[in-house]
């Protein structure tokens, strides 16, 4: 059996390109014991991985020069060395972008086909997004960060994004009017007519503070950011009193070369006595349950949208990246093995 | 009699020039039903002074050009159509720059000096400082919003203005790690010396983020920022975990001409799960008592180093107004007239 592991073999100078990554052929080893060995089928691409990349302090350590670079997936399991997870399985977990992972099988989750069958859940890669650290990242930004409340305004933006599309649809579910940013006419009728957001901002279609403004003129209660530069300004300038900002990412800034300049409006945040607050999903996965029981809940009412943006082949890791950073995805980008 | 008011004539651009103002002699009419007229003694000078004089959006209405500059300060009643009022007290509000208060008693309050003494406050200006609103920012910034905990180490930024100062020393009482941000050895002097901080930062003295970093090698669970700009940068790059940012004013960007850069490092609060939080005192007016008990405490046991810094003359105001936007007072600022 032959196996594939794709190495991060440079930092990136800005966007991540083909050549910071190497293609290795290698046979997988035997698992050993507390190890299993998994077939990968999809691997979750997500916004943090270029963060991953980089030799910037972070919340986990870079990936080191020279290894795998650090993925989740799902796959199936075709060797084993634990007793309680036996061949045949579908498993998710950090594999790596490889299209075998042979180690421990901490960390690792078995996945129950029939229950997600069952719940309404059209595929087991819905663990890499609605169902997983993707839909809790909204759920806990939202909830815990954004402290919602029914009737405020909510922006989000990259809304047409995995997380934003998720956040933008939980806040709707919570009685929020919700005003979702996106690029190009596509992704906003998109948000409009699948999403059902209440209003919809193509920050390539002129001025982004007018539109805002014009679908909530009475500013923004909660603005739950994946994008950071002008359109968090835009929202700064626009902020209600107590309002909140979930500091969830800042997609347009990861590959910025140059030292970019931060929000300018930031001192909105005083007389508004607004809050902004960063936050890690990672925290939140011992609540796994606790999110797991309301999205299954809202999965299983056929009332959550989750679009699959997917790319195929190892080789195509590095080019699927990229269409996160270029907006070119819409839902979740996910690389088939 | 005669009396002076000094007008905000013009928007400044930029620092505040004397002829942004103009200084008109007129009788002060008597007072009517309701009213006080109170012989000002004292102006308060605040670095948001400069947001009121501009048309931004804020937490008050702008100073209407042609009328009288908004400040606060203290004086003595001469004249008083209000029955629990007698003329002679001493009374702190809202009387503008003008040598003359007439207008309704509402919002202010009547000095007791011998409760002042007996409490060994060393001046009745200090209910501009301390004791006033300058304190009541200090004292809530660093507990409401800060949540400041003993043994935490707390960077106060304008250490040696009138709301670092105390906030300082409010930290340090509390049981922090207080390192205070100054411009020059003199008055980073002071802050060992005086208020007897455990750490003193010259950003006048090449880098202040290896400055900080040699204060503070495991880095500041909580930042009251006073400035902005290269120093909040400075202290973004150095947040501990659950880092909290007290986002109390920006008195580095105030007098920008042009669109300030905002802090570049802001996204570092999302790997510290930081939270940075806008706050105005005038929300705290209501709480008066539960900060003039505790603070008052302090002062009687010696505890708390307020320092003066006093100009001479209503036609100086403008003057002295500068001083707090080039850094040259060391502590309150305040006008004698």
């Amino acid at each position: 059996m032959t196996a594939h592991t794709l190495q991060l073999i440079a930092r990136p100078v800005g966007l991540p390109k083909d050549s910071d990554f190497a293609l290795i052929e290698a046979a997988p080893r035997e698992p050993a014991a507390g190890e299993i060995t998994v077939a990968v089928s999809h691997l979750s691409l997500d916004p943090a991985m270029r963060v991953w990349m980089s030799d910037a302090k972070s919340y986990w350590p870079p990936v080191v020069l020279g290894e795998v670079m650090r993925a989740q997936g799902i796959g199936r399991v075709i060797a084993s060395a634990v007793p309680s997870i036996p061949v045949g399985v579908l498993v998710n977990g950090m594999v790596g972008t490889q299209s075998h992972y042979v180690g421990p099988a901490a960390g690792f989750s078995v996945l129950d086909l029939d229950l997600l069958k069952a719940s309404g859940v059209p595929s087991p890669t819905w663990t890499l997004h609605a169902l997983g650290a993707t839909g809790m990242t909204a759920w806990f930004g939202l909830h815990d960060i954004g402290r919602i409340k029914p009737g405020e305004t909510v922006l989000v933006s990259a809304a047409a994004g995995a997380v934003g599309s998720i956040a933008a649809q939980l806040a709707k579910q919570h009685g929020c009017r919700v005003i979702g940013v996106a690029g190009g006419a596509g992704k906003c009728a998109w948000l409009m007519d699948e999403l059902k957001v209440d209003g919809a901002v193509d920050y390539r279609a002129g001025s982004i503070g007018a539109q805002i403004s014009a679908l909530a003129p009475k500013g923004i209660d909660v603005y739950f950011d994946n994008v950071g530069g002008e359109i968090l300004d835009a929202a700064l300038a626009r902020l209600r009193r107590h309002a909140r900002i979930v500091l969830c990412g800042g997609i347009s800034q990861y590959n910025n070369t140059e030292r970019a300049p931060g929000p300018s409006n930031y001192l909105a945040m005083i007389s508004a006595r607004a809050t902004m607050q960063g936050f890690v999903v990672i925290d939140y996965f011992d609540r796994y349950k606790e999110f797991a029981l309301a999205m299954g809940a809202l999965i299983a009412q056929g009332k959550i949208v989750a679009r699959e943006d997917i790319v195929d082949g190892l080789e195509n890791f590095p080019a699927a990246l990229r269409r996160l950073y270029q907006s070119q995805n819409l839902g979740k980008q996910l690389l088939k093995l």
